[in-house]
């Protein structure tokens, strides 16, 4: 992934504190092997997927052949949409996958084809209902398939430098300018029309999502559609600038605050960035899961009142631990703060990752914390605490892909200074006019090497690696044998001249630790979790003693936790075992536990994150 | 309430244990205030309120008048049938009650006038859609609408002995038998066909009856609405007598088992009874809130997984709580078991009487335990932690109404043998060829008084006093001075020759008590609640020490409680208060709680059942 390939791009002008590095590469590790099933398995299904669900098939219609509108959404073309945008970030980095350059050039060619003459495009009210298009902003997802039309084609247009889509988008865009009035039930196109303004330098599309983001609170959402979720559900309860907590559909939210991060950052808008690092703040401290997950509430897919985090019924979506991940990194860049990619650190190895199935091929829409051993699940459709092939609803899998695939673009950063490591994956990374190469087997190995292969000549320059929040103890040594120490927070700084070849090494302690939740969190009082690293850990049935029912496991205060390395299991992961007691009589029982985000891969089965203490 | 005059009455040929009384009355106490709020004001503003909402318009509109449907639901006219119930018990009560009579005759004449010749009325679909009549028994609830019909027929006839309101229902009742094949998204004309069977003695009504209940479970309904709910939700995801648990929406899942529950006692069947008690103490194990709550889901108003029984987003909607009280209520007259009233007396004075304002015009539709200090309430359109005048779905108000009026039904049943007092309410009670007379002051005092009135002539009868299973201690004292001990599980048995004034007392130890969880109702784990005799108490803000953070009180263990009678106080309420401590620096603070039952009558604020231990 080189100069800008990356999904955010600010200009030269913005108001940002560090900017995205300009070449990202992962080339092994954790994150390279996840990436490699996203890139062999995910993304090449994808197309099989899209046709089998009709989405293409809606496109088609829409260009002139026949055919009803297919699928339960009005959504449908934001999948296809999702998917071009994965397809193209895999071939920034693999431009010769020609399998994959032919899809997308089919699927380019179809979009231009669906488009009408005046650029409208989303084939739900082409195909089904011509004459109610733009008469239901609130459900209609309009602009929200705009939006997510808009970021295929920048990344199609930054990825492969052609233009084929991108001008399909600007088209729609233009339209939208020149017709719209309201706002959009599922915010989206505002963080989209920022990054439109950056690739394209028309400053119209700025105005436009600020135009988008200053028009909500205000009513302008027809409420009759499922009127007993409110206006929040919309984002329509509060203008934006008001708003002192993150409520409402969580995705939603998330999406339409990814956008007021942009704008803060273009422009001058110091409301505006207090209103983000506020909701951000609000958010973490009594709305998010320990594994990063957001939005506990599967009513509305909101989030819930602050301390209401529910581990059984947690609805914790995947597409809301991404929309969390592209918000924070944006934080990240707008402030320099490092807690904004420790949050990301936490909800990609755990809330994140656990939604895709280890074989790329199944996945979770909601990712709770605690099945129980009875779980009878007669209640669920295709929300359960299982993984399938794909959803009726089907926002998350196509997400994952593109996240996935644009991944290394949230690893690095630069300013004038020097290069900034926010995230650790072997790989190399070109930022702030240098060139790092690391070297690690985090996150299950604490040693991270960091090797300068390219530093202004002669000059001091600055490399930052970003202390994770969850670490107690760590050395550093830098090339000449010091040890440099935390400077600003969550920030080791080593500022000096540096020559190609110095190395600069972090180890980082990994001792597994028991965390208690905060005590307001009534959820899961009395219980403790595991963690190791950036990894939550979870007790799954299959891995405990037999014999032993699983809701009588506890895990007594001082219990000592011990890792074990399994490279045959899962893909390779370690494991961590500690001396429990079974609740009903005291006995001594052996506890095993997993890395969270392979849970739900081998046979189905009760798991717990939050282990009761007695 | 004379002869029959209760919900219920099995024939004579019904397999039940016991007979509702033949004649009840609740002349003072507890219960008579609550009803005659229910009487005085809930009831006679019943009318205003179905006239603001349009279900009186949607009637006049179906009979032959003008305009269009109002309301947002299918189901509008249950509102005018239940409404038509609650009058009809309370006609029974006060036959000269004028103004009701007026009404009650008024939209008698109304709902003859709608009915079209074949027999067919629903106004939604004879005004809004008269092609789609009976093609969508999903969601169409016009079984539902029948079946509150029929029950509101049922209840008129034997309040005033009139037949104008059951010849409507009959006539409804002869169209559906002749039309329908399917079965209804939402259970209730089984039970009321059962009871129109025992009104009319046309056994018709029974096979319709039986063949509802076996028609589900094998995909007759339309699952496209609402697909993700499953098809849990219309109570059609497995044949009933198959059933393991109770699941799906609350409400259908407990008409459908009071229909079973009918059925069985009706008709020699022990797999329909083995059903209805395999059922019913699945839902006693693991999905029964303390307050007799049921229901724990928002999301599709549903029973939770076992054990899932989340405090906060406790939905336990209050027609939940009346349908968990009139099936528990038949099981106790099919088996004479004491659990089944112990059950109802559990929800009777805790999760169905939150739902009713004291001033009788306001409402709760969910009956959380837990409402936080931090509560924001953005994400509740009208189903939010407060009381408000009416709703959109309007359910549970003349719900409410027609329990409270049908209340003395519910205290008390006789067998050849004798008399058994299920509940305690000052008043006069006649079954098993014998009167008694009632006197005392519970919940709030433990003494209940029973004076034989009337017995058989020199033969020995029993007098059979239920022993509610909270109660640790007690003394039973018969005429002679003598103390009977507890015979059969949960029934305390005097079985002698009675002479009228004969005085059998029992002083129940009302001493509060400490209540530990379920260790595997992970929601309330390191917590304990405050009971009284049949009450539970709660905390809620209004009453705790200014200055005290609500999220820092805990009640250590072996703190001692006081009780404290406050006559003055919401219609006079027994306080409780503790010693307890803040979680933060340990101080010691005073903690006041008062009946859960009387929550949300003063200024909103926080509340919580389950405190936390430290």
């Amino acid at each position: 992934m080189t100069t800008g390939q990356g999904p955010i791009r600010p200009t030269g002008g913005a108001h940002t504190a560090l900017r995205p590095a300009t070449a990202a590469r992962i080339t092994d590790g954790f994150w390279a092997a996840r990436r490699r099933t996203n890139a062999e398995v995910s993304i090449p299904q994808g197309p099989a997927k899209l046709e089998e669900a009709g989405n293409l098939a809606n496109l088609r219609a829409a260009a002139g052949g026949d055919g009803t509108f297919s699928g339960d959404f009005p959504f449908q073309d934001s999948d296809v949409h999702k998917w071009l945008e994965a397809a193209s970030w895999h071939l920034a980095e693999h431009p010769g996958d020609s399998r994959l350059v032919s899809h997308v050039d089919e699927f380019t060619e179809l979009l231009a084809a669906a488009q009408e003459p005046g650029g409208y495009l989303q084939t739900h009210y082409q195909v089904a209902h011509p004459e109610k298009r733009w008469t239901e902003l609130g459900w209609g997802h309009e602009l929200y398939c705009a939006g997510h039309l808009i970021q295929a084609a920048v990344a199609h247009h930054r990825a492969t430098g052609r233009r084929e889509l991108l001008t399909v988008a600007v088209r729609f865009a233009e339209h939208i300018d020149a017709t719209v009035d309201g706002v959009c039930g599922h915010p989206e196109i505002e963080t989209a029309l920022v990054e439109l303004y950056r690739e394209t330098g028309e400053r119209r599309w700025l105005e436009l999502a600020s135009a988008f983001v200053d028009r909500r609170g205000h009513g302008l959402l027809d409420a009759d559609v499922n009127p007993h979720l409110g206006p929040a559900y919309w984002q329509d309860h509060t203008p934006v600038r008001e708003a002192t907590s993150v409520t409402g559909h969580a995705v939603r939210q998330l999406y339409l605050l990814a956008g007021v991060t942009d704008l803060a950052s273009e422009a001058a808008d110091p409301e505006l960035r207090a209103t983000a690092e506020r909701l951000w703040e609000a958010m973490v401290a009594s709305k998010t899961y320990l594994t990063g997950g957001v939005g506990s509430r599967h009513e509305g897919e909101a989030f819930g009142e602050p301390y209401e985090l529910p581990p059984d019924r947690a609805y914790a979506e995947t597409c809301a631990a991404i929309a969390s991940i592209q918000w924070s990194w944006r934080m990240a860049l707008l402030t320099g703060e490092a807690k904004y990619s420790d949050l990301v650190e936490r909800t990609l190895y755990n809330g994140f990752l656990s939604g895709a199935g280890l074989d790329g091929e199944s996945w979770l829409y909601v990712n709770p914390l605690l099945v129980r051993e009875e779980y009878e699940g007669a209640n669920e459709a295709d929300k359960a605490a299982r993984r399938v092939p794909w959803f009726r609803c089907a926002c998350c899998p196509p997400n994952v892909m593109r996240l996935l695939a644009s991944l290394p673009h949230y690893m690095a950063s630069g300013d004038a200074d020097g290069l900034q490591l926010h995230q650790y994956a072997t790989g190399v990374y070109e930022a702030g006019g240098g060139r790092v190469r690391v070297e690690t087997a985090y996150p299950w190995h604490g040693r991270i090497s960091v090797t300068v292969e390219e530093a202004p000549e002669a000059a001091e320059w600055t490399l930052s690696l970003r202390i994770p929040s969850w670490s107690t103890g760590r050395t550093a040594t830098a090339p000449d044998g010091s040890a440099p120490a935390e400077a600003s927070p969550g920030w080791l700084r080593l500022r000096r001249p540096w020559a190609p070849g110095d190395t600069f090494t972090l180890d980082l302690d990994l001792d597994a630790r028991l965390t208690r939740p905060d005590p307001r969190v009534d959820a899961v009082r009395g219980c403790v979790a595991i963690e190791r690293g950036p990894l939550v850990y979870c007790l799954e049935g299959v891995d405990q003693q037999p014999g032993v029912r699983f809701d009588d496991l506890t895990l007594p205060d001082g219990a000592r936790l011990e890792a074990r390395d399994e490279p045959g299991l899962m893909g390779g992961v370690t494991l961590l075992s500690a001396g429990g007691a079974r609740r009903s009589d005291g006995a001594a029982v052996r506890l095993t536990a997993v890395p969270y985000c392979v849970w739900a891969n081998r046979r189905q089965g009760p798991m717990r994150v939050w282990i009761p203490r007695e």
